[in-house]
C-alpha cells in the first residue's frame, strides 16, 4: 500500500486533506489532483537544502514538467526561478505573474520569435545551446540594442542509468556544445569576441529519473574542470554553474530515489570539492529540478467503466483516461502504481491490466496493477503522476484533457478547467464551399 | 527521391500545384498540408472499389487519424460513413455537417455520458466492446426509449506483423469479445435476449500499418465462419459485417503497401468464398480505412534551426517542430523521409539525425536521413505525415499545435488554424491569492 498520503476518517485516500473519492464525485474524472501540501514540501526541501548547502544560487523550477498559470506561481512564489523552454513556456511564466528576469530560457532550437521575445522581456538567462543559435543572439542583441546573459550549454560525455531518450549527457546528443570534442571550448571564445553576448557561466544537464548521486557528482566535477582548464587558458572565470536537473522520483515501490537533501548536499559538496582541487572560485549554484517536484505531488483519479477477464490470460481494467492524458507508459514503458480511492489499504488480490481507452491496443496504463477487486464506477488512483503527464497530453480520440484540482489543508482550487467538445474544434476552420 | 508529388516549374516540391516553398512562407512553420488530390483520390479509391467488388456496404473514415471538420466533411462528401471514437468525435462530425446516421461509434470504454450522447443524436451502429458497456446500453436504451443498433466487436485471435502496440487482433487484448473463448458466442446470446439493443452484426479489427493481405483475408474469414456457427447455433444471421481497418502505407521506400483496390477485392473475395463455403447469406460489408486515406497525402513542412556536427559520432539538424506535433517516432521508433521542399531531387550528401525541439533527447523525427547539405532557414518536407500526428499532438512544452492547409488544384485552404500562446493558457485557472 502507497503510504505517501493519508486517510480520511471514512479510509478513504486522502489528497490535501479531501477525500480523493469527493474530488472525483466534485470535479468528474479523469482528474489530476495535486496535493500542495506535498508540492510546497518538495518546493521547500529543495529551498532549505540550498540555504543550508548552497552559498550562492537557486533552484529553478523545470516548468515542462507541468507549466500552468498556478504551478508557475507557486514555485516562484516559494523562491525559485523558472527554467523555460518555448515562447508559451515564457508566456505561461509572465501571465502567472513571474518577473522575467527569473526565467532561463532553454532550448536545442530557439526560434528566432522566441529569442526576439525572450530579449524584449528581459529574460534572466538564456541557455545558448549550438553555434548557430550563438551567432543569432548576438546579431538579434546587437539589433535590438540591448546585451544578452547566457550561459553555454555543455555536454559532458556522461551517460547515467536511465531511458534512452532522457538521457542527455552522452556524446551523441542533439543537445549542447560537447566537452570531449572541443566544441565547448571553442564556443567560449567565440562567445567572449561577442560585444553584445555576456557570457555568465555553463550548463550541463545529464538527464531524467537518474536514482543515483554519483552521476550527479560526476557532472559538477567534470563542469568544474571544464570551467577551471577555460580560466587557465582563456583567463576567462564562469561567476555560475548550472547542474540541470534529473532526480528521479519513486514511481512504483521498488523505486528509492535519494533524499532532495541529499542530492543538493552531493550536488553541492562535489561542486566545492572540484572548485578546492583546481584553486576555482566557487560560482553561484543552478539545479533545474522539476519532476522531484511535482511528480510525487500528482495523483490521477479515474472511473472504472469496464472489466474484461479472458481466462488464462489477463483481466483488462479500463478506466476513463488513458495515453492521451498520460503517454509516459506508451512512450516510455513507464511504471506506475494504484490503488482504489475508497479502500485505498484493501489487500490486492489480483493482478489486472488499468487499461486506457484509447483505441489503440497499446494504450494501457499499468500492464500489472495490483488490485482488490473492483466494478464499474470504482475510483482508482494513480500515483506520481504529476511531471510529464498534463505536460504531454493531447487529443488524441478527441478526448478533452481532464481538468486538474490543487488539494492542500482541506481546500480544493481548480487549477485548469477540464477542456469541452466545443475546445476540440476551436482551431478547426470548416470548409467555405 | 520520393515522386509521389510533382514539381512546380522552379523544381520546388509541388503540393497540391503549390510550391512547399511558398506554403512554408505563407503559413510558417512547422505546417501540415493535406494534398487534396491524393486526399480525394485515396477515397476515390476506396469508392471504387467498394462499386466494383461489394455488392452490399461501406467504407467508413476512421476518423481518430485526422479528425478535423475539413476531413470529416470531405471524406463524407466521397460517399464515407465515419467510424468515431468518442463524444469528441461525434460532436467534430456532427459539426461538420455529417448526418449523425453515418457515424459508427467505437472505444473499448465509452463513457455513459458519450453512450447518451451517441443515442439522444441517433449515430448509425455503436460497435459494443464488452459486456459491461452491452448491459449498459440496454439499459440506457430503455430508459430514453429509443432501441439500439449494434455491432458486437468480436475478437478473432489473429496477430499480423506490426508494431506490438497496434496489433489489436490477438487474444490478449483490451477490445472486443474473444471468439477463442467463447465470450463473442455468449455476447451475441446477451444481445439477443435484450428488448431494446438490436444487432446488425460483427466488427472485427486485427491491427494498423499491416502491408500484407493474407491477414486481411484470414480476418474475413474468421468473422464469416462465426457468424455462419451463431447462425446454425442460434438461427441468428448477421446481416453486416465491418472488418475494421489496417491497411499500411509507405512511410519509407522500403514500404511496399497493397493497393486499396487490391486490398478491397481481397476482403471482398474472402467475405464471399467464406459465404459460399458456409452457405451464410452475403452480409454489408464495411471497412475501415484511415491512414491509408490521409497518411499519404500529409506533408509536414520545417524550417531548419540548428546544424550541428558531432565529429565521428553524427549530425544532428534541428526543425521547429518535434514529438509534440509528431509523436510517432518517439512512440513506436515509426520512420519517415525527408526532402528539402526547395530542391527535392537533389541527391543526399549525408545522413543526418532531423532532430525536433522539444527538451527530450528521445525528441528525434528521422534518425537516419538522407539529405543535401542544409543550412538554417532551408524547409524540410517530411512524407506520410497526415495520419496520426495532428490527431496525437500535445502542448508539450507549451509549443502551440502547427496549423494545417488543404493544398489542392493550385489553392490553399487553412483547415486548422495555428494555435496561439494564448491559446495555451485557455483552460488555465490562475491562483486567486
Amino acid at each position: 500500500m502507497r503510504d505517501e498520503f493519508g486517510r480520511t476518517p471514512e479510509g478513504h485516500l486522502s489528497l490535501g486533506g479531501l477525500s480523493a473519492v469527493e474530488l472525483a464525485r466534485t470535479y468528474g474524472t479523469p482528474l489530476y489532483v495535486l496535493d500542495g501540501e506535498r508540492l510546497r514540501a518538495n518546493l521547500e526541501a529543495y529551498r532549505q537544502a540550498f540555504a543550508r548547502h548552497v552559498p550562492a544560487g537557486r533552484p529553478l523550477y523545470a516548468s515542462k514538467a507541468l507549466c500552468t498559470l498556478a504551478t508557475c506561481r507557486i514555485a516562484h512564489d516559494h523562491g525559485f526561478g523558472l527554467d523555460v523552454a518555448s515562447g508559451g513556456e515564457i508566456h505561461t511564466a509572465l501571465r502567472a505573474g513571474v518577473p522575467a528576469r527569473a526565467l532561463y530560457f532553454h532550448g536545442n532550437n530557439k526560434t528566432p520569435d522566441e529569442l526576439v521575445l525572450a530579449l524584449e522581456v528581459g529574460v534572466g538567462r538564456i541557455v545558448v545551446d549550438n553555434a548557430d543559435e550563438l551567432d543569432l543572439l548576438e546579431s538579434l542583441a546587437t539589433r535590438l540594442g540591448r546585451p544578452v546573459d547566457i550561459w553555454l550549454r555543455v555536454t559532458p560525455g556522461i551517460e547515467p542509468h536511465t531511458h534512452r531518450a532522457i538521457q542527455t549527457g552522452g556524446v551523441d546528443t542533439k543537445f549542447g556544445f560537447g566537452i570531449p570534442d572541443g566544441a565547448a571550448e571553442q564556443a567560449v571564445r567565440r562567445a567572449l569576441q561577442m560585444r553584445n553576448v555576456r557570457l555568465w557561466g555553463f550548463h550541463s544537464h545529464i538527464g531524467s529519473q537518474i536514482l543515483e548521486l554519483e552521476p550527479f557528482a560526476l557532472n559538477a566535477r567534470t563542469v568544474v574542470a571544464f570551467a577551471a582548464r577555460i580560466r587557465a587558458e582563456m583567463g576567462y572565470t564562469a561567476v555560475e554553474v548550472n547542474l540541470g536537473g534529473g532526480l528521479g522520483i519513486r514511481y512504483t515501490s521498488s523505486d528509492r530515489p535519494p533524499s532532495i537533501e541529499a542530492y543538493v548536499r552531493t550536488v553541492a559538496e562535489a561542486v566545492q570539492q572540484a572548485c578546492d582541487a583546481h584553486g576555482f572560485p566557487l560560482p553561484a549554484l543552478f539545479v533545474e529540478p522539476g519532476r522531484s517536484i511535482v511528480g510525487p505531488a500528482g495523483v490521477t483519479l479515474y472511473t472504472v467503466g469496464a472489466v474484461k477477464r479472458i481466462p488464462g490470460v489477463r483481466t483488462y481494467v479500463a478506466v476513463d483516461g488513458g495515453m492521451y492524458e498520460n503517454p509516459r507508459p506508451a512512450l516510455y514503458g513507464a511504471r506506475y502504481e494504484a490503488a482504489l480511492a475508497d479502500r485505498p489499504d484493501d489487500l490486492p488480490t489480483q493482478v489486472v491490466a488499468l487499461a486506457g481507452r484509447c483505441c489503440e491496443s497499446g494504450d494501457v496504463l499499468i500492464w500489472e496493477a495490483h488490485l482488490p477487486t473492483l466494478r464499474p464506477g470504482d475510483v482508482v488512483a494513480v500515483f506520481a503522476t504529476g511531471a510529464y503527464t498534463y505536460s504531454m497530453a493531447s487529443n488524441y480520440n478527441r478526448f478533452p484533457r481532464p481538468a486538474m484540482v490543487l488539494a492542500e489543508k482541506g481546500r480544493a482550487r481548480l487549477i485548469v478547467r477540464r477542456e469541452t467538445y466545443e475546445d476540440l474544434v476551436r482551431c478547426d476552420v470548416p470548409l467555405d464551399d
